[in-house]
């Protein structure tokens, strides 16, 4: 179980279920998944959290699936469970076929072997790639 | 220095210079980084990593500017100095705006704080995300 | 099931088994949690590993309990999952409240985004910073 | 030099200025580190971490010191050199001494050790340690 | 289970079948594990990969059980519990004893140890080791 | 330079130069590496690190120069500059030829990529692989 518990919506504090709400009515779900329920055990982290990721996964420059799937590049990148399969059931509900998941892999795994060959080699910047 | 040394276009092999001159057509630019000047100590490694990345990075479900960004936010997860910028630059060739930069920096920023959140706090994956 | 197996007391030869006593003694309890028991499958491992630990958390120039709490931060980054949940027992132990659990957290995520934000913006350290 | 430059306090906008300013306001300094300058090329992104990380390391449960030590655990986990050098800095300020960071190192390191020893030799949660 | 299932030889295409049946050719074994059924979903990929992992982990200068070790040192080090336990029973298989897993894993922890202790000091890299 | 200084033979400890001197004696070399002159900051942890290195690194079931190589292959992937430089001068040193790094290169480059296609496509460990 989370360290410190999951909050359920009911047993949760005015100021949790505000972000709860907020949640819900951004996602358009009552679903509310164990992390938000876990950083519910402090709720300033849940609210700053929560509006840092509602803001960065906005449409932008950037549309909504391709956050995503950076989200799962990172996550996988660094093995953490729980995030590449919250992220990948995320951008599947944007818009991810099983081509788009299986050359975000692809280019997953090439960047993690060629991250470390550069290094392993000692590979010197090259002037041009200095800005 | 690099470990084993780079290797120029004019010292080399017969099949390095098939796999420098097969990046040179395929990028369109004269230009060959260090990175496959020091991969060329092992001809086969420099031939097999060419023709992952050819083919890996080629426009398919996800279009190569996309392709650049998820190698990016690889690259700054591992903290790889190298990849950052030579794949920053690849993705500003690619058409990546200063506004696409700054997005893709945010949600990397992001993915990797969530990731040690969720470990942390120790959250089980929630069933809905079990495939 | 561990690599190696877990070797218990009564099976445990006499190098071991004096392992097994400082454990007990040093940490006034019964209780051998399985990192060790896992270790035991070489023995010289595991007296220069206990050692070690006996040594560095010691009370010091820091208190055991920032010492337990250094060591959940190291953990939840590198998402070491036996030592997220036996570091978080021990620091719980030490000392830590809910509150001190939930800052560290926040700190933890916190650098783990900015450590990326600063290698994929390229940031050169300030000339201040360098001792 | 930082990917999109770094930009300086007379030539910054509004908007930027006035978290220059809390920064200084903040840290009883004039001194702008370049991390900052860079992130401004992102206003949103620099006034949401600076608020961030200004919440994060004020004095709580924990005190400033300890939040940065934890802050310069995780980046030398992760091995960010900017971070490792400002990080470092920030907690002598804070009154980090010669000792104290000579303690913090010997945990990290044993840290960074005994994770890969629990992961390697794929030691199982005790059941005591599952909350 | 896998993000896109696991591919049985039965329900496989050609292309898959081809690969299944030149693991099964080299390794002597009817076992396909599900690293490979898993990947089988994008068959290039599965291709790319298992040729690339053909050709490296045959003898050559190293011997096969070299490799074996080396591929559990990354593992262990990236703590990926699929790569741990499928490469500790092949480094088995290539005759790695306990005494060798025993070495292995006491390297691959003081490395990790060292390699944080040196960033940690932002230790200098000495004239003679640049070459 | 490194956070804490250098110490020069000349100006050490008698603690400390009891561990150059042996340094010095096990490698049959005057010369002592920068990362020893930092650690010698904390001579417990000069002390103990050294001893746990002569006595990993030395001849048993694994012969020297396969610990250097999984030293390279963990640094690498560890991406730490210092280490992959001194090792990999250490590896040469013990006799690996430009053959065996090259293929150590082809190893580790391969690991992480696997790594990371394992995780990511979340797939789950094979009953035979659980021993």
């Amino acid at each position: 179980m989370a360290t410190c518990g999951l909050t359920e919506y009911e047993a949760a504090s005015a100021e949790v279920r505000a972000v709860y709400d907020d949640i819900r009515a951004t996602r358009r779900t009552d679903f509310i998944n164990n992390f938000w329920k876990a950083l519910a055990h402090d709720p300033a982290l849940l609210k700053r959290t929560w509006e840092s990721v509602k803001a960065v996964m906005a449409p932008g420059a950037l549309d909504p699936l391709v956050k995503e799937m950076i989200y799962v590049a990172v996550s996988a990148t660094n093995q953490c469970g729980y995030c590449i399969a919250s992220h990948t059931a995320g951008a599947r509900k944007a818009g991810m076929s099983d081509e788009m998941f299986a050359e975000l892999m692809a280019v997953v795994g090439m960047a993690n072997e060629t991250n470390r060959l550069a290094s392993g080699y000692q590979v010197e910047i090259d002037e041009r790639f200095k800005t």
